[in-house]
């Protein structure tokens, strides 16, 4: 018998999912950012610290992003542009999701890579055009998926992964984002 | 006479809308990110180009972004996690929108802080309650802006911001995206 092992400990999210149904108040999250702007359109965002199961939890490090804008738009290019990063959560939010769902499937991974792309008409940010939205036109995301699975079987995966996806639903569909000076 | 200066060469920026006005296909942009599964939810996402103004454009520098999951998901948290980037992706936007509208507007900024926390029910991912989005609940972002403004110009600064910010618009607005398997 062939042990199927993609790294995810699939045994302790159903415990989780199971623990969870009946404790909805630690289930609540909130996921934190604090932001400096440097100068220019370059800022340093640090992400270390998050709310969860009920009290104040911390990443094993702290991680700084530098963003910016290219070049192009006579700016300095220190990190990428905000816009961008939206892709990173998308394609690590699918990809986590594959490795759980494929452990929980018993299908073996042995490689997942993806490319996404992002189309955004840069009209609406520079107030060209108000019909033009700010934000990406639509996105796509193509895997590349090597396992021990048929073709159907990693189509369904992927479905799944969708499904359950974080970042996903976050880009598909509105959320409200209240913004404030103190 | 005071000297404004933000960083944000502004100018330049009006002349790309004056130019891009009349020539729409110059300003699709395509933004790109790779990523690879490591182990477990562990990713590594890669981003170097982008297409733009009619061609293959390059960052100066490769940027290499891990994801993972926090050790309360019985994770490695060898990176933030996937949701987490697009609070880096909000803040950063919005931070930028700011120091080029008060740029244009001849203020001067000192310091632009922001906090960004997004409210998260995992109870959805998790796939325990199906009434349960995947997504944030909602976001809120709170800036701690010091300038040679009134508390009024410093709002009306931060609503500008919001108007034009492209990330600020993926979140709020629903994007279709398409995920295929190659």
């Amino acid at each position: 018998m062939t042990v199927i092992d993609n790294g995810v400990n699939v045994q302790a999210l159903l415990d989780a999912r199971e623990a969870l149904a009946g404790a909805p108040d630690a289930a609540q999250f909130t996921w934190k950012a604090t932001s400096r702007w440097e100068n220019g359109v370059h800022s340093q965002t640090t992400i270390k610290n998050f709310f969860g199961l009920g009290e104040e939890q911390t990443h094993r490090t702290e991680a700084v992003f530098d963003a910016d804008h290219p070049e192009i738009f006579a700016a300095t290019d220190i990190g990428i542009t905000p816009i961008e990063y939206l892709l990173v959560g998308l394609a690590s939010c699918l990809t986590a999701g594959i490795a759980s769902v494929a452990q929980n499937r018993g299908i073996q991974l042995r490689s997942v890579e993806s490319t996404v792309e992002g189309s955004h008409d840069v009209r609406g940010i520079l107030g060209v055009d108000s019909d033009v939205r700010n934000g990406f036109n639509d996105v796509k995301v193509t895997f590349n998926i090597d396992a021990d699975a048929s073709r159907q079987e990693i189509e369904a995966l992927v479905a799944q992964s969708q499904k359950r996806s974080a970042v996903f639903d976050a880009i598909t569909n509105p959320t409200e984002v209240t913004v404030e000076v103190a």
